[in-house]
């Protein structure tokens, strides 16, 4: 059995820089027609001249892939309206972390307040530009997301031209807002869709499954899994893949961060299949997406056939989802 | 400042055996007058010569310290009354793991029927057996104590007669059990009074601070310290101190575990201080525990004094907890 997907965008990208953007961006430019990469390097991405400069790195760790970087620029609070209308022939979204919620997202924002940031949202709304968010507060570990969803309310009802973004939800509280506010998206993750808090604490400790926002509930899942299968129009994929080093992971006090990029297709055509459900990943990894940014990447078809596959122990150094597991969709060409 | 507790006593420890016991009883050794040792070995503690050769052990590996060690045995549901009688002289409690649920679990209860287990827990009742259980289910990691509840309910109002210690209690839900359940008692960690969810997976990862049953929420921790700072007459502390070889711990698949025991004493100290509760501790560490079980242990005194003191990396090996860090209370003599 084989399933042709029509260029596959991965709407929630970690690549990192320097060596660690060398090592993974290929097993992203292999099986995606493109990402948003996310801005959180040190320093942040935060100058046009960044982005540019990014934007030139990934593609030369890609190599001649046909692959499109998406760059979002990591939100501050001095952006000025006259900036984003410089930035935005560059940028493709902006993207606003809670100061402190999650790696290297220090200088982020402290206090989302709708009346000092308004320039910069009226802005956006203007000028199109999406704004994604971290919607984590600094609470207790299985609320942030919940207790976030004040600030998302508010945001939707005092910018309503403006395209948000929630990023990899967790909760069905979160399913919830999508339906209710008509300018919220989603971005879901493969492991959001697999794993609850039990997978990563209820037997061993598993540290490869440890991210943020934390996995949550069967209910929880279920709602994601719910509008990701049925391909609702305001979620789209974002692997939220973020590599670390083994050494930062296997240790006392471990980063957060699943690497799915690599296994992330096959995957999510084992999960959609199981579901009966195949058809809808078309509009789920890429379609939607291409809606809610109103975006046209160049074509690229990546091709999907049910052969049984082991996932290696390691992408160079870095321990992948489903690490010497077996899965039943192989991607064989693009 | 100067603290004595007479024969201060943890009733809930794992030695383990071998190599680790020989490490790490010393400690206990050390701090305590005596302990409740769990019986979870490979094989489980499950007959009379096993008790008396495990204590035998446990004895040496304290070398001349005076420590008394309880034993108890592992809950098997081939018991029968004539074997419990024979027992009771060498044991302190019988200890029932449902099946699969912690360390070396197996083998343990899979369905707990107080029909069918009814001649076990009523010779138990008659001899004055005290009954210890790993109260969880295999739901949900947050929801496994809470739903235990239910047989909690059914063995008290079964086996009215039958003293039944709610092992390591987390939620404020089992503290309410201690108060509408006459025959309930409960053990308290330290790390269950420190930490809750956020201090394990909130911000980095902290395999040193994994364990089962997991930390919870700050309210279910408020609850547990207003019993344990009170010395309410049905808790004692038990440390659930749990060592495992570093490999075991800060790698991928952590064992579940916290080795509290050689600081146990010091940092309980600080926390009743710090609360205003340090008259407490005495019934907390002793009183209320020798009132449980029936027992009198012989005579110990421990002295603190409040001079800091840096908590080494590691205890032959194994990481305790606060390694590193300074606590505000040493041991000065025992």
């Amino acid at each position: 059995m084989r399933l042709t997907l029509q260029t596959p965008l991965d709407m929630h990208l970690h690549l990192r820089d320097g060596d660690m953007l060398k090592n993974v961006a290929k097993y992203s430019a292999r099986d995606f027609a493109g990402a948003l990469i996310m801005p959180n390097l040190t320093p942040p991405v935060t100058t046009i001249e960044a982005v540019n400069e990014y934007k030139k790195r990934i593609l030369e760790a890609c190599g001649d892939e046909n692959f499109t970087p998406y760059v979002s620029l990591f939100f501050k609070e001095s952006y000025t309206p006259r900036f984003l209308e410089q930035a935005k022939p560059f940028i493709s979204s902006i993207k606003l972390y809670p100061n402190g919620v999650t790696t290297n997202s220090e200088g982020g924002v402290t206090d989302i307040d709708t009346k000092r940031l308004s320039p910069i949202f009226e802005a956006m709304s203007e000028l199109g530009i999406p704004l994604c968010v971290h919607g984590e507060t600094d609470g207790f570990v299985m609320d942030r997301e919940r207790e976030f969803g004040a600030v998302y309310r508010k945001l939707s009802d005092t910018f309503p031209k403006l395209t948000i973004i929630m990023e990899h939800i967790t909760t069905k509280e979160s399913v919830e807002l999508l339906k209710t506010h008509e300018n919220l998206y989603a971005t879901i993750t493969l492991h959001h869709l697999l794993i609850t808090l039990d997978d990563v604490v209820g037997g061993l400790l598993n540290p490869h499954l440890f991210c943020k926002p934390i996995a949550k509930t069967y209910e929880d899942r279920a709602a994601l899994l719910t509008v990701a299968l049925n391909a609702h129009e305001k979620v789209m994929f974002g692997s939220d893949s973020a590599p670390h080093p083994v050494s930062k992971k296997e240790c006392c006090g471990c980063a957060a961060g699943v690497f799915s990029a690599p296994i992330a297709l096959s995957a999510l055509a084992g999960l959609f299949e199981k579901q009966g459900k195949l058809t809808n990943l078309q509009a789920f990894v890429s379609d939607n997406a291409r809606k809610i940014y109103n975006i046209t990447p160049p074509k690229k078809e990546v091709v999907l056939e049910k052969t049984e596959w082991t996932v290696p122990a390691a992408f160079d150094s870095v321990v992948p989802m489903f690490a010497g597991q077996k899965l039943a969709w192989s991607v064989v060409s693009q």
